[in-house]
């Protein structure tokens, strides 16, 4: 039995929730993460999560969906579609959008919410992400909480909610926030390529160097290109 | 591109959804048809629920997603746990609640939805359901279509709906309209156990029996024991 279960990629946003979880509901024993294979070629995004847990001591679960997003396809992610690089709240980042992706992983997540009786379900989800994805954005988590209490009535906690501590939150923000948590910003993996280490070009890692600039904190991870955002931001 | 998508166990319920939605739609081309594999015992139903797609021309899908329900756990229909016998609306049909089940495949099937821009997803979801299965209530319909909009705004049809023919149908009338619609029931199946033919006596073939014998038509399919429902049902 856990009291809150955090939706884990192994990416920046996700295990600074973690650690805001952790530090909310009184120690990791009490905190269970769920990571989803869904085919991401950045698959390495999930040994990070797996060592972020075993070096919180975090029971974690990966779930393989593998079979799921092979039917739903299309998406630059997961297929053989170029992971567009430039700015990350570009047009063509809808090219990475997987259809239906995060109703169908929160609600697995809410799934293991139900038989663990948990409390709360935990979403790394920011502001950044609004303008590109939907299922992002407030009106989401509000109606994903609305349908978790409909579709479970009689199973869930009464007092069951869905927390999205970065709900309002610029990625710079996560970054103050996560140095005050402790984040280990070593462990976590962003580059939507999955090469040996960050690409440094791609637009997610243009928007991390980026916030880690805003922040004034030093990323400690090892890019190919660690100076190519500011030529995407500048323009 | 398919106007209309239906969850399809291969039970009578969806299956006669699944007519119904052909008869709605304009034909066996418009219609796409999604089944589940979650481990149930009664995985034969997924045979009927492809065969009745062959017989119908319509493309079906199958999805394993067994890495999730064994995720879940805890389930007469996927667990070493007795399968309740005795009249469906008892208490003990609790056993085979599957956390958020239908959440689960719902939001999968929406994901179809959006990659195949349908303006319809039909569930068959029935009145006998709703004691015991919240993810079968109105209330669960009315979020799940909510949720679907939030969660794909600009990626889904504007005017996507979810259809429930059955919602407030008891069982007897979804044989009656399964007649009218010329449903073979014989590629039907319902039994929990999943053996070589119908038993008879676990809660859903009970219901069946009764559902048949109230609506006067004759259930083809063959049972071990075709008489043990009358036992339950005067009781």
């Amino acid at each position: 039995m856990k009291d809150a279960i955090v939706v884990l990629s192994g990416g920046m946003d996700s295990t600074a929730a973690l650690y805001w979880t952790i530090d909310n509901w009184g120690g990791s024993d009490n905190v269970a993460a769920i990571s989803f294979d869904y085919g991401q070629r950045h698959k390495k995004e999930l040994q990070h999560a797996r060592r972020t847990c075993m070096s919180l001591g975090v029971q974690h679960y990966l779930v393989d969906i593998t079979t799921i997003t092979s039917l739903l396809g299309g998406s630059a992610l997961t297929d053989d579609i170029e992971v567009p690089e430039g700015h990350y709240e570009e047009e063509n980042m809808k090219a990475t959008v997987v259809p239906n992706r995060n109703s169908i992983m929160s609600n697995i997540a809410i799934g293991l919410v139900v038989s663990q009786k948990a409390e709360a379900l935990v979403l790394g989800v920011h502001s950044g992400d609004h303008a590109i994805y939907p299922d992002c954005r407030p009106a989401f988590i509000a109606q994903l909480e609305n349908l978790a209490h409909a579709a479970n009535e009689g199973f869930i906690q009464e007092h069951f909610s869905i927390q999205a501590p970065w709900l309002y939150a610029l990625k710079m923000d996560i970054v103050r926030a996560g140095e005050e948590l402790g984040v280990s910003w070593e462990q976590t993996w962003t580059c939507y390529k999955g090469g040996e280490i960050h690409c440094g070009r791609c637009a997610t890692c243009v928007e991390r160097l980026e916030a880690f600039d805003q922040a004034s904190v030093v990323d400690p991870v090892t890019y190919e290109d660690r100076d190519y955002w500011r030529t995407v931001v500048s323009n």
